[in-house]
């Protein structure tokens, strides 16, 4: 049996989200932070980043695997307080994939740079 | 014709990274990333997280976009540099994706808060 | 001859910053900051503070000393932008800093955390 | 009678850091953080780091100086665990107060951006 794709995963996880986005906060981790609002969801997107560093740092493997996933689900969560499907994202990385696309990635952050930040 | 899965996209993207890590820095902008090494890749990690935090914050949705695929895809050099393959973290996502799963989540955060942090 | 305080350093600094702050983005690092915006502004923070976590994940001393002057230079930077003094902020953590003080910090924390943040 | 300088509240506040330090965690907020170690420390900065963000991006002025205070706070206990007094982070900043301090600072980072980050 072939493995879920991670577009099913993100997909799917990106439906769990909205089906608890209005659920009961005191049931719901999801409902929860949605009723919270904006901010409460970005405070776990830098939190969950700022684990995925540390544990990175730290040459924690496994601690790398689970702050990844605790970063996608928050970054999900924030995608879906924005309107922004998995999908949308994912066609942005798609269209950057080759080898122009990443080049052009590259090229478009270094000109902002070049534009005058040190 | 069916849309690419993100399977396909995020493997795809390990792959380019896999492939680009020993190259040459002048040239690519994963070679000189993997090149400068893990500091530098995980500084691009929280970078890319605050941009993402900025731009929601902000409702720019398509700076949304934009920003969550810069974070994706420095998460993805951050996994490469762990030795981690994209597959990995989605299992991991999957495994929580159940309603039990992800209140196991929760319920793992909430336990190490009330373990003593405020 | 004493050292300065810092209350001299910070305060200082903040009229550094604010005598730059219109100064030439060609010539000055603070002016070009500020021209780009507060997006900017508050990227370099949160780039800043991966950059202490970083250096202080990896025990490397003297790099905490930098990583935190210039998360420190930064924050003054993003609360030029904001109207705010250094003053204000040395005042409340000065309000906060008696035993009652600190508690009060841990127990406002707690609460919002208590209150369903998992 | 003059208000205290910065100097005196932040090294005031080191030394109300290293009393707690080894307090009881049940008691004691500092106590509880350091009990839980280094990574629970610098994730607290991340975190405070990132409501310092979202508080300017949204424009909340009396949140700015309530989240600075927060992020000056945790980054005192950074430097508390890696043994590094605010004295000599408060020196850096004055080295590199001057004009020349600043556009030094400027100069180093713009190097290592030219040297091949994007």
């Amino acid at each position: 049996m072939s493995q879920p794709s991670s577009d099913d995963t993100l997909e799917r996880l990106a439906d769990v989200i909205a089906q608890r986005r209005g659920g009961d906060p005191d049931k719901s981790y999801v409902a929860r932070l949605f009723h919270k609002g904006r901010d409460s969801i970005l405070k776990k997107v830098g939190e969950e980043a700022t684990e995925l560093v540390i544990a990175a740092k730290g040459g924690e493997r496994q601690q790398v695997v689970y702050e990844a996933a605790d970063l996608w689900f928050h970054a999900l969560i924030a995608l879906a307080d924005a309107g922004v499907r998995p999908a949308e994202v994912l066609a942005e990385l798609r269209r950057r994939e080759g080898l122009s696309g990443l080049e052009e990635f590259a090229a478009r952050k270094a000109q902002a740079r070049e534009a005058g930040e040190p």
